[in-house]
């Protein structure tokens, strides 16, 4: 079958191809999720991309109707009914990728939700005091609106009584009043917008996502690293740097609300506005980051049993924290559920409806530490599993991060090993998603035993100059990548890490892996992994492929399904609440479980 | 019959008094009351003094009960059980004179209040975390003081969750919890004060009061000038200031800030502790001040129809003004009325019990503002009279504040003056209860006429240096201090601004000013004038002058009240809620009320 090679712009993502698949389909094998809310039928005409070089398949007659002859013209088509007849180079508009998590939750795009945001925007129109009528100005506007005489009872907010009175004269004493509950937390001018800022922040990455709270619609979106990575790749690294002085938590928590004020900054820059017009801020991130972003303490984050200062939902102002917004706008974090599962895996549970889904469905969200939910019946069980940096490509003898140059693929052809890297280059070392490969491979071809011990009579092993065994994935290249006897420790370790919480989930619940009817995989580093690959050393049970799913980032989505809907909101809450949660240390067969998990076979358990 | 003179010490306040008073009538003479629970029968022991110099009574059985030998060696006695017996040096301790306001509010001494405090503390102990218990440390905090889980719904505070689990290690999981309502708002050691600060804000003078909130004790107390004054001495200069430039408003923000913060620190060392005991803060102060102090816009309150932004009362976090206080802690002000009848003035309702009065009451609170209220079945009228600061002595020829050498009395000995000055020094100005008196003084005399027009042929009348008649009030002594044709005119305009909202008061309850019962003059100035004065040039009506009662500052004592009892606060709440606010400038016989009221006669109104 002939196979041609798509370069994504602006993205700079490489990917082969089948001829003849659509772009929208190649996009998404190469991990990128464009618009697609008809599902591909070509009638919402938001996959729009534009065909910078190379052959595809003319223009349908819906592409006519929905794209100018101009677009058109100048190589504008929907992804969707385009297909791949050559090489090609493809731009993708931020508008047609960033609202891409729609497509990778099953049933769960923000357009299934209801627009029910937590400010919303009122216009009034107050009659002037005069001698007749001197209510202060705070009465005047809260009778106007109908809201109780008292709704600034408990603690006033003081930024917005402070704008009030210059707003209402400025603006002739017509104005926009942003409600918060009973609350009001703005007084602007009566065209002033009502934005809304949601946060996916994570330990290696954080997106922001600047939505219109009257129309739910996504306005701008905008990924970086997190800049506490120069503190410290994992958590566990920056509660030990921020609890060594007071000092370092201050500047951890400096240099993410920084950055996130950067973000907003820009997002709101791109639509020509400004901060002003952010009235509500909503963040996701795990446990840490929750605290380390608050600044609460994390001394007990970084020692057993490790709780959390706080897991119920917080509002907090937006000015408290320092975060650029509207004086009066809060900022709302998702609930945690435990030390180490955040509100980061609350919004996935919401974004992918885990929760809500029929029959047993597990949640696997991978990183250095992984979080498994499990819904059965009812009720929602999650754990946490110490996996470690390994599938980052961390203590890995060659491994490196998903850059270019990173062998992400690995396959045994006949009696060879082949491997495909990003962009094509020749390899320069192995990302998280090549070692997994990898050592699936190493078992397929009988390299590897169940225990993790290579053969070393095997030809496609042999001693490495640093003492061990190893076996070279591209053995004659210019740089020769090898996977280590070493490497397969770690990687035992990281996957019976999960494959504990999996299996120790799946035993509080009381059920059998073959019962679960889905997996969900999410994550960035789950969105590139080959299941079977994972299946085949066992780090996730043997289940048909099929019951895999891929969701990549959930995080950012949830977070935005909680700017835009109280009721998700308050599901978000629910699931915090119900969610139990269950200290894999504490459990009586944990070491025995853990051992068995390391083994390399797709059904470990029992294996002694 | 003889007369002694005593120098209290160390407000170094020189008094005349009878021979054979105690030293309790003597101080309240001059304006000091001192603490005497028992009304001055030598059973409470509260009102110690020490004699430092001079002849007094030998102590009585009541002090040798209540008082040590050695503390009677050294010259300490109670004030209520010593009597005058020749020139006296006295010293007086502040636990004696700071809680003076309870014998200057009628059946309103705090003494009455049921303690109920807005925060409370409670020592808890809590089981630490371990694998079988992982609730976070918010969530097990709650619990165990059995608040509802979801206590810090709303707003967060941030501060407090900052604390809280730091906190609950360093003290090995026993803790004083401080709870507000439903809200956390310090977690500390368990032996941590709970102490709260009450405020009086005035716009000349700042008063605090240091309490302790487990048992509503006044701890200590300090007052001194509002560092405003620099900026303006009347509220409305201050307005003006503000007004010019944002930075200005700042600038009146942050040194009453600063001030009230050296207050508080004072406050604290006094009883060797510090700004983080102090729970709760409550201020109450005129509508200008608690705008100034809130940073609160006062553009409106400096154009009619003098608007507040705000009247209801409201609770902000003390750090979010910058005040020092515990992290967690709350300001409460109290509520206004309208933009120049402010919390004070509920302050001075609440402490004088005026609304709960029998019978038709007026309370009086006379400044460059002059608030009035009159309680009259079941209603609350108030209104506010621009008086101008004539009787604080600005705009009068020799006026001056109420300092040594100023002329605070002045009778007609048959057909001379006679003057008493401040401190028995010559003459080197006059204040305003001087003013006051000389006016009334001239009326008597038959040299100034019901319109106010200085008779040309009296002998006591010349044509002054500066153009115009003037009397001289100490003709032939060192310093002439004269009463001028203009200082007349000042001093019926503010006593005209007065009697006009007394009168207005009167005519909305539909009352004559026979039909009332009482009439209470609050504030420092109405402290010390002569009600006979005040009454034979009309600013007061011609009651008999056992109708009137003095009461001094009570605005503090309101604020006191509002910090250690939540039924206090509410009916600070209520009171505001009730009032109704009179506009003078609405009425429609405004103009010719006001010109009618300038008549210098004890009943000027219908005289045209």
């Amino acid at each position: 079958m002939t196979t041609f090679h798509i370069e994504f712009q602006p993205i700079g993502r490489h990917w082969p191809c089948q001829k003849g698949i659509s772009l929208l389909e190649a996009a998404r094998e190469a991990g990128l999720q464009l618009v697609a809310d008809c599902g591909g039928a070509g009638t919402c005409g938001r996959c729009r991309v534009k065909i910078i070089e190379g052959q595809v398949s003319p223009p349908t007659s819906e592409e006519s109707l929905l794209l100018s002859a101009a677009d058109l013209d100048s190589g504008v088509r929907l992804a969707c009914q385009t297909r791949v007849l050559g090489d090609l180079v493809v731009h993708i508009p931020p508008q047609s990728i960033v609202a891409s998590q729609r497509l990778q939750i099953t049933g769960a795009d923000e357009g299934a939700i209801v627009l029910d945001p937590a400010v919303t925007r009122r216009t009034v129109e107050l009659l002037p005091p005069d001698l007749s009528d001197l209510r202060p100005d705070w009465q005047r506007l809260s009778e106007t609106l109908a809201l109780a005489p008292n709704s600034c009872d408990g603690r006033a907010n003081l930024a917005v009584l402070r704008e009030a009175s210059p707003s209402l004269r400025e603006h002739g004493w017509k104005v926009a009043v942003f409600i918060r509950g009973r609350e009001i937390v703005g007084v602007s001018g009566p065209e002033a917008p009502c934005w809304g800022v949601a946060v996916d922040l994570g330990t290696t990455k954080m997106a922001g996502y600047l939505m219109d709270l009257t129309s739910g619609e996504i306005l701008a979106a905008d990924g970086v690293m997190n800049p506490q990575i120069s503190y410290g790749e994992d958590v566990m690294s920056r509660i030990e740097y921020a609890n060594r002085a007071p000092e370092n938590a201050t500047e951890l928590s400096k240099v993410v609300v920084d950055s996130l004020n950067d973000r907003i900054i820009q997002l709101c820059e791109r639509q020509n506005g400004n901060p002003a017009s952010v009235k509500e801020i909503v963040i996701a991130g795990n446990t840490a980051m929750h605290h380390l972003c608050t600044g609460l303490s994390v001394a007990q984050l970084g020692a057993a049993p490790y709780v959390p200062a706080i897991s119920q939902p917080i509002d907090l102002l937006a000015s408290d924290l320092g975060l650029k917004a509207s004086p009066g706008a809060y900022a709302h974090f998702l609930p945690n559920i435990a030390g180490f599962v955040g509100g980061d895996h609350v919004a996935m549970i919401l974004a992918t409806g885990l929760q809500d889904l029929p029959g047993p469905v597990m949640g696997i969200d991978i990183g250095t530490n992984t979080e498994v939910a499990l819904a059965h019946q009812g009720q929602l069980f999650t754990c946490s599993c110490a996996s470690g940096p390994a599938f980052e490509g961390a203590h890995i003898h060659h491994g490196m991060r998903a850059a270019s140059g990173a062998i992400e693929r690995v396959r045994l052809n006949g009696s060879s090993i082949e491997v495909a890297t990003i962009d094509d280059v020749p390899a320069v070392g192995i990302c998280g998603s090549g070692i997994l490969d990898a050592v699936a491979t190493l078992v397929r071809a009988g390299i590897l035993s169940a225990p993790g011990r290579m053969d070393q009579d095997h030809p496609l092993v042999r001693e490495g100059d640093h003492g061990g065994l190893e076996a070279p994935l591209c053995a004659g290249k210019e740089e020769e990548i090898v996977v280590t006897q070493k490497d397969i420790r770690e990687i035992q370790l990281a996957k019976g890490a999960i494959r504990t919480g999996i299996e120790s989930l799946l035993q509080e619940a009381g059920i059998d892996f073959n019962d679960l009817r889905e997996i969900i995989i999410a994550g960035a580093f789950g969105n590139y992994i080959d299941p079977a690959s994972a299946v085949a050393i066992g780090l996730f049970p043997p289940l048909p492929l099929g019951r895999f799913r891929q969701v990549g980032n959930s995080a950012g989505a949830g977070a935005k399904r909680v700017l835009i809907s109280r009721a998700q909101r308050a599901e978000a809450a629910r699931i915090a609440l119900k969610a139990s949660y269950l200290e894999l240390m504490s459990l009586p067969h944990f070491s025995q479980l853990f051992a068995e998990s390391m083994f390399l076979s797709p059904d470990p358990i029992g294996q002694r």
